[in-house]
């Protein structure tokens, strides 16, 4: 069995806390998981306290193979925080899955987090240099040791004291035996939002897990933020306020679910809209609009809208395609585009074709999916990408690959064309892309368009290591 | 865990078979099975023939959970067929698992059957009276005890001997040491194509498995007829022709796959014209028009077309439910539905919205849905079904639930939408749905909506027993 | 994973039935089984019959493996029956799972079967020929299948016919929907024994499974008879009576659990004697009797009684050795022996040995054994078997192997002793081995001794399918 | 499933540890663990270094459960550790399973540890005051941070100054990049041994397993010696020594495996000379010696050879209970003793019996024990135990149960006897013990059977925590 390659960067972790008494907090975890499982698919874990100790359990696998009415029914408490995390390799990713949970000289307390933090390295070897210990290659667990060396603090300065020595992308959850609390970077690169379940309070990564579990939306929590709940209600602590803020665009343009609202609005409007400006920027001569499903759709509707080219479903995906299935040998290779994206002849036999995807990392997929869509009688397929090219690496918790894998990064747009075999090849401008979203250029990290790296990174980047560190 | 509730009738059944000498006949019907998943979730089984013995692995699972490379790799040979089947519950399911695999007079002969026999009582009895013995309560045990019966014949002739004895719709695959056997039930109500992969033959419930595994579609198998494929290459045999034909309808309403080709058209384009139609048939007034996804997009796309109301996604269908979830417990009821489907406020709210779906058995589901469109601050619903009202049980192979549980065969219009709380509801005409796809009334079988049986049916059913007796 | 070899024939299969109104037959055959696993390690399975329907789990592993509370829990009633089957290898083992339950004329039928038919194949051919399916390659479907067509008898009046038919060895448990049947062949090769449990009955292989579920044991079934069990208690049929008897005495020198009563003895006590014996005909000079654990010790103990030499464990076994661990690669191929049983150099330096064993198969784990002692620093090693050498293979139900693998039957004692290294090798004579047991000659199966089938045997043994049939 | 309940002594831990360029030492520590495999059944781990980095997979269940082929093959490297460990029950069990793998300062070091330290909990809150953290409730985590804080020194300083601040038991092997090193407490009351296998060395809790993987017993490790092996081959390092040693004779006595070497002799000649002293000691009227299989088989064989009195096999153990079953309802109880010892009423029936066991912790099974050999017609029974009464708790690695629970350390010898129901009851004296091994009181510890602790133990246990905090 392997992985079912996909050429999209990949959102590290999801996160996901409660603070519920007299709720379910356990089941309420499990479900707001269940709607953040796209960004992660390799390990799930839910943390839970009874205000006396802390119980975890985790695994690798989806939220629904990780845990059964069993496991969830020994979880009882009132708060609880859970974790789903994307799906590396390698025997010892289960050191790795989270929350970590740990006793320090304050007690019990359990953490969960996503992003990635750039100076990881320099704190864990003056950690190490005065006696930590590293069971992980989790740059988590560097969070975890400044908290324990702050230990003579209360929780809240603790984590103030880390904000001030981590630096990078972190959206966090942490439980303390009798309180919750959620933490942002002083960006807001990731995303963390707050909701309300009757009396109780809901931290997720993206609002739909808020939806699920019927909590209602009430704000972002804010670049800086920290944001403590317990039977008191909700506290805030302002820290560190950056002059500007720096989201992940890529949330909107791929990584986060159509129905979460970042930044102020549904992101599958935003992807609409960029659709939309595709349109304004390139009008190609095509009979029919046709997303890649799904990731694509939005923007294809947007495009077709906008462009008057009738949308249409031509590339039928397969809903059982799970994680993993048996390759196919070398002979029967072409299969498995097939098996995942059908082209439907009957649509697609004749047409000159506006091909809408949101972006291409390596360009192998692409090139695949233009061959089959001409296998199956298409005329002309002109791609149409609903956000710039993808130059630079992200360090802020997203899987890019390394730049050298990154087509654009090593290629001019016509190699690029020429490569993937599209008749022609456009990518949404920036400007484009900001003029499709809410907020000006200031507000966001486009580091991957334009290598602006809102935080400074290693310049010595061992990227194996670095892969095995992130979320 | 518990099984994820659809109101949707169930396809029973998907099968597959190739004759392919030096190909890895048991990796293709792998392939061909996981094309067909959406016919049956349920067990998955394959049984490959190398000329002499025939090998049998099948168990419950999704095809991916039930074949590894392991288990693949043993199954070797030159002929393999293959089976899925719909989800049922009880601890007896695995042994109604197909393919079934026997020895009889004349060596080993495996089978997999796609629809239900509606003398197969009439059948057990007799065949029981004269020492017949069944192992399981499958109809398909049926057939193979009558093959048995003519084991003085060849294969070939047993079957059209079955032919004249079992009444009702299959579409089976058969294999022999040597070869592959297709057989279509005379009014051809099940689905069955013909493909060619380079000097290999493929037979498959939908063209969509064919075009998974490479071969190209050659045609459907006719009502009536045998195919016969061996060294020789492919035989027929027409055995009884009917006056007309009676393909289900529903399998273009519903049941298949959108890029397959049945009836000579491609499903999504025979469902984007129901769209169409159904836009003639009734104009509402509405802002936007939204999907049920997935099995409502390509009607709502026609819909929006012949409307001129934009089309838009408002209702974010989480991709990672798989077939169990932790029920949520009655306090959290509500969180089953938003697990599955989550309604995009910032597009719904304040909006009129056609809501288009392909078709409603109970009703339960649609009342959630609309409610929840409320709430999510949607000022008019009006629901919009692809199909006909839903009036009859099926007894050809679906699962459409007992007439009593059928909300349209138990309440007139008026009442079922406000079951519902939509502000209007509308079915698409049955002339609609003739006029949608190629054909006309005697080419269909439309006993669901009509309940104009093209095959008797027992007067008095056990629907127990008949649940168990499907496929 | 591989199986661990042992040089050992193999019992086939256990049995078990209860009709118990009031009680948990489930459970009470699940502990039944327990006490049999010694008897199978392949697949278990419990039929239960609640009086209307029988249902049915069954899969391969060990009781422990297949059945969990859940599944327990689910099969309700008050009449079962159970079976536990040995280890083979192969794909399609789990079609030859007992029991076997099934419809027929007269409703449902469940079927355990002990022992093997040594006309099978007549019958397969027969049945066949006049249209009888076989869906499994075991001798249990031809009893199945005769009883099918007895359709028109009682199941009591279908059962005396089939004994009319079937040759060989057959202990059975049959479940008709309110009634318990327990069938043993007219030689009684196979043991069948009968106990009471308060008011209710219960049918099993060997006693050690009364004893466990807190039956008191009543009789032995004999030889012919054919034992129903209703609410209206316990009748007996006894059909065919034979001249003489002939249980398999092999069950005596190793296959039974040593607590078993058996022909109306423990056999813990037969096996003492068999050593005893083994002294009477055979004293050797040495310094202490070593049993090979587990299954010498009975014979090591009574050796060591009648010879005066004392009696040491001087090989420990590892008790967690289960079925299966990683096979050792050639290089340390010596591991695999040392694994399972450990020479105590502080026991066997410098000592002669006197080492107990019940017998030898094939020599090679004998061989191994005699070359493990010696680099403990054993003097000299006097190889003792408490049976004499297996000249024969069996075909009434035990796997020894074929008769070219038999090393007695291919080798001189001399040859034998060289081989495994020995100083010296006695076998128990077998009119020692009558003398040992209760009983006389003609009491006895001992073809495997001796070569005197009881029942004619087929000429031309195709081993393979026998081996696939047997049970 | 529940564990079935034994009333005996667990150990917690046992060890094993490879240096071997050339050889496959995952796999030979995975033979090594299942030689050590009684003496821990709740988890199994293995951390192979290649020099460079350490693998680690360890999971819950047994070594044959924990491992495949696979997994095994990704551990590479020439230098491995292992351990397994004791069932206790918690969800949380899995992040106390061992070997422990870190990074610290000076690179990656593995460690598993078989024994209990006596000042944990001050060591984790003086460690806890200046910044560690826990992430199990494991005493070894201790080790990892002491380790860890003298990360300035070499890895065998730092041990030494570890073994200056942890008390209590401990025999540990440590793996660093290049390095395996052994350690023992420096009264020795854990064992540990030191074995060759060719230019290859071994470290193991006991001897057995040096003899399952073919290496020979080179000596004891001992009592406070650091052992360091490394491509210069063996060091030692002698560091605290005690006036005494204080080897656990319950090892001796029940603990270790019959074949292994500890403190210089087998323990199976050991166990045999305990029952000849129990001979000497009381000389009981009886027919027969029957021991408790299997940990009482070689004092009955002793106690048999003393007194006159004929051994026989009077309890049948079955060989396939495993660690769990499905608990007997109320109504069942009898049958959970009866599923894995049952009276042989054949042998027993009128007789009187000396019944041989090692110990006796609660009574509980003694009792139903005594209670079914009456019901197969024991005359007398008089329970001869091969120990002194425990008395005391044991803080040092054993789960003797807190001394509440002990029955001797509660009651009187007649009322214990009276409890249990047999006719007379005998422990060995502590001189007797003393007689039966080689060495003298100050060579041992023990503090169960006389209270005299050889290190300090705290006033205040709480035995909840501790249980957890054991091995």
């Amino acid at each position: 069995m392997i992985q079912f390659l996909e050429d999209k960067p990949r959102d590290e972790c999801g996160i996901f806390g409660i603070y519920g008494p007299g709720l379910d907090v356990a089941s309420l975890t499990y479900y707001g998981l269940y709607a953040l499982q796209h960004r992660g698919q390799e390990s799930a874990g839910i943390a839970v306290s009874d205000g006396q100790t802390i119980q975890l359990q985790k695994n690798m696998g989806l939220v629904a193979e990780v845990f059964n009415e069993d496991s969830l029914a020994k979880l009882r408490g009132h708060i609880a925080i859970g974790h789903v995390r994307y799906s590396t390799s390698g025997a010892s990713s289960l050191i790795n899955a989270q929350p970590l949970s740990f006793h320090y000289l304050r007690g019990m307390v359990a953490l969960a987090h996503n992003g990635n933090l750039t100076n990881a390295d320099e704190l864990r070897y003056s950690l190490g240099a005065t006696g930590s210990v590293f069971q992980s290659t989790s740059d988590t667990e560097v969070i975890v040791n400044l908290i324990a060396r702050y230990g003579q603090n209360t929780i809240e300065e603790a984590l103030m004291k880390c904000m001030i020595d981590i630096k990078g992308a972190y959206s966090v959850v942490v439980m303390a035996e009798n309180k919750l609390i959620g933490m942002r970077d002083p960006l807001g690169i990731r995303p963390l939002c707050l909701g309300k379940l009757g009396e109780s309070y809901v931290i997720a990564s993206e609002s739909c897990a808020l939806d699920t579990v019927g909590a209602l939306f009430e704000r972002e929590v804010e670049p800086g933020e920290i944001v403590i709940i317990d039977e008191q209600g909700v506290h805030s602590i302002k820290t560190m306020t950056a002059a500007h803020k720096a989201l992940c665009i890529f949330e909107l343009v791929y990584l986060a679910r159509p129905d979460s609202v970042i930044n102020g609005e549904a992101v599958t409007i935003a992807r609409r809209e960029m659709g939309r400006q595709l349109a304004k920027e390139c009008q190609v001569e095509a009979d029919v609009v046709i997303p890649v499903p799904d990731s694509g759709t939005a923007a294809a509707v947007g495009y077709a809208e906008a462009s008057g080219i009738p949308f249409k479903e031509g590339l039928m995906k397969n809903r059982y395609i799970g994680r993993t299935f048996i390759q196919p040998s070398q002979r029967m290779r072409d299969i498995a585009i097939r098996l995942k994206l059908n082209p439907i002849r009957q649509v697609l036999n004749g047409q000159k074709v506006a091909l809408v995807d949101d972006s291409i990392v390596r360009g192998t997929t692409s090139k695949k999916l233009v061959q089959m869509l001409r296998e199956a009688g298409v005329k002309e397929v002109h791609m149409l990408i609903s956000s710039p090219p993808i130059l630079y690496s992200c360090f802020y918790g997203i899987d890019t690959s390394a730049r050298s894998e990154l087509i654009a990064a090593q290629n001019e747009l016509e190699e690029i064309r020429k490569y993937i075999g599209a008749d022609s090849l456009h990518y949404l401008s920036l400007d484009g892309l900001f003029a499709a979203v809410k907020g000006t250029a200031k507000d966001f990290c486009t580091a991957c368009f334009n290598g602006s790296y809102p935080v400074e990174v290693p310049e010595q980047i061992d990227l194996t290591g670095f892969e095995r560190r992130k979320c």
